[in-house]
């Protein structure tokens, strides 16, 4: 058994329940170290299975699991493996961070877990039938399995709850907005929140004084635009639908469309099916959502996913132009996810002839960087580009060991 | 009985036939000078009537009108009323121009109409099933009253295909756009291309080197970016509802918003109805669709008044941004439309802060200017800000005459 050195001891348990899945990672904190993390899918099926890997080793678990309950009992388990745990026994968690992706209007920043937090997710599932759930099934089994510890739920929502009305009403009546709620909401806000500060403190500026444009550019995706440290616009609405196109997701579309098309005899079912799972660039190439792919057909001179590319590149421009135009000076713009830490040239992409808006990119540099944490813009750049590796993991880590210090005091 | 003083005696016929209602202007060319002009309202009812002002005097009708037939024919009968009439006989009339709501991806610029062209507008009556058919009514009436004349076709969509595949593909799945032509066409093409040649002119520019972004904010509202006199992106989109928020249109919205609406029981004929007719200024505010009523709302302190403009200045500001990303240099930036030329307010909230882009108002001037043709800018901005007003008919009426004297050469 390899042994773990002394860290400073408080554990932080990350857990990411979705549908049919469950990700889970410890960090120790403050030292903000990764001790190890695992995944277990198809909950619900028989051939549902744990895979984990940590300082100490890798578990790999397979068992039938019929509910979120049964997959975190494999999850401790896995934790506490004689051999190959990631833990000696369960007392060594601290504390345990949920991302819960909607927090609703109620929510601005992360919270200890209470009856009130969890009437508010419950309440929520309406605004996130497919999530919400999934989440508070986590809580609940997590709070089960690990009672007397600092419970915390961190949404993907409240970054954005800084937004102004100009920006989170839609051109709705407004009694759509006060009995359904519906209204722009935003997400990956975890994420855009990391990546930004990260980027801040790499370009050695103080936040309180810093613009930032963060893209996120993975399957899923979303462009903020954060103004000293608030987000004030992001692409993703009242769902993560709306915005960019995406690796299946349609992004923006004239709402017409849907109207058009269920006049031509698709259900809401199919429709709802085919803008969130077969749009995007799998949609427009009919090749595939991968970047990679797609690049590979490029090569080939595949002319659909050229479009897809090109398509996709122009969006994000239009959102970088959108913000700049409302949040005065882009002191930084923040690339990060799978296409946005990976697809160097997809940045290429959406930063050539950007040099009018002060955003200069640096073609041999951006190369270079690949996907590591740097700066990719020219030194004489008004903007700074630069790549950051998101950790949504890692920030939910440290809002949850923030929020207990908070609360020990 | 005045006198009309001679003109050059090439006199075109503009009509823009509508679903109940014809409009319909003479001009005398190339001098460009207006002789008259007249509408027909609520056709198909008991009380329609007709209203005429030309340099003569001015004619009112009042009866039953069954069919655009009966209108047309009536419209005839006051251009050439002996007293006050426009016309002393229709043989004056030398050629008629048409407005036609959707060319598809046919027609790039206005035709000579004959019998592919009726064929072409009667094929994309499913794309435009309220405009196209009363478009076609127009002008077969046209041509069985004024047989033997010039008759064209002038396309709202013509000028915008141009557009790349970036810009006017949806991130939807290729066959929709194979199979049902589903992609931006965007609309008010006359007026764009109007406005953007005369801002050109209005400034001593060449327009084969200059990028224009034209805002046409009426009750319907769209934006253009125009780079040496092509259109490269506009935000009306497969229909007119996307893009702006508009007096009673929502413009963009997360698409998912319908199937929420539609799975909480309205049905899509109410949701169309509720994006076209009761949403944009009107649904926000909860109040009108009319900037004069809005902006005494404001002065009252009226906070739905308030947002409601600050979401309709913001959107705007967004595509400014966004095109602006896309065609590297804004030389001229024009408002035109009912908003763009009267709401000075709403023009100042639009460029308020847009320094950065280089778009600097000139705020003391944006005051005097009021709704003439005149640069709003400071000398030194690097984007001239001008107000133009919009004219489609007199842009019909070129067409014609143009394509006229291509025909005859």
């Amino acid at each position: 058994m390899a042994i773990r050195k002394y860290l400073d001891g408080k554990n932080v348990l990350v857990i990411n329940s979705g549908s049919s899945s469950l990700k889970y990672e410890v960090y120790d904190m403050p030292s903000r170290t990764s001790l190890g993390k695992g995944t277990v899918e198809r909950i619900g099926s028989d051939d549902s299975f744990l895979k984990q890997s940590g300082w100490n080793g890798t578990v790999d678990l397979r068992q039938p699991l019929e509910s979120h309950g049964a997959a975190l009992t494999l999850m401790t388990e896995a934790l506490t493996d004689s051999q190959n745990g990631i833990l000696t026994t369960l007392d060594e968690v601290w504390g345990v961070g949920h991302r819960v992706v909607h927090g609703g209007e109620k929510y601005s920043s992360s919270v200890v877990i209470d009856d009130e937090v969890l009437a508010a997710i419950e309440e929520n599932i309406e605004l996130a039938p497919l999530h919400n759930p999934a989440n508070l099934t986590g809580i609940q089994e997590s709070m089960r399995l690990l009672p007397g510890r600092l419970q915390v739920a961190v949404f993907d929502t409240a970054f954005h709850q800084t937004l102004s009305p100009a920006a989170f009403l839609y051109g709705l009546p407004r009694e759509l907005y006060e009995k359904f709620r519906i209204r722009r909401y935003g997400f990956h806000g975890t994420s855009h929140r990391y990546v930004s500060a990260q980027a801040v403190r790499f370009a050695k500026r103080a936040v309180e004084n810093t613009n930032v444009i963060s893209c996120h550019l993975g399957n899923g995706a979303s462009i903020t635009a954060i103004q000293n440290g608030r987000s004030v616009d992001t692409s993703m609405g009242f769902t993560p639908l709306e915005g960019l196109l995406m690796g299946t997701r349609s992004g923006d579309l004239d709402p017409s469309i849907i109207f058009y098309l269920l006049e031509r005899g698709y259900s809401a079912e199919e429709l709802k099916t085919l803008l969130n799972k077969k749009s995007g660039l799998l949609g427009l190439s009919g090749i595939s959502n991968d970047l990679r792919d797609l690049e590979e057909a490029v090569e080939r001179g595949d002319r659909n996913a050229i479009e897809a590319l090109d398509a996709y590149a122009y969006r994000v421009r239009k959102f970088i132009g959108a913000y700049a135009a409302n949040i005065v000076k882009v002191d930084i713009l923040v690339f990060t996810g799978g296409i946005g830490q990976f697809g160097t040239r997809m940045r290429e992409r959406i930063c050539h002839r950007l040099e009018n808006l002060g955003i200069v990119m640096d073609y041999r540099k951006n190369l270079e960087n690949g996907n590591r944490e740097g700066i990719i813009s020219k030194d004489y750049s008004p903007t700074t580009i630069i790549v950051e590796p998101t950790n949504e993991e890692l920030q939910i880590a440290i809002d949850t060991y923030d929020l207990g210090n908070v609360s020990a005091t």
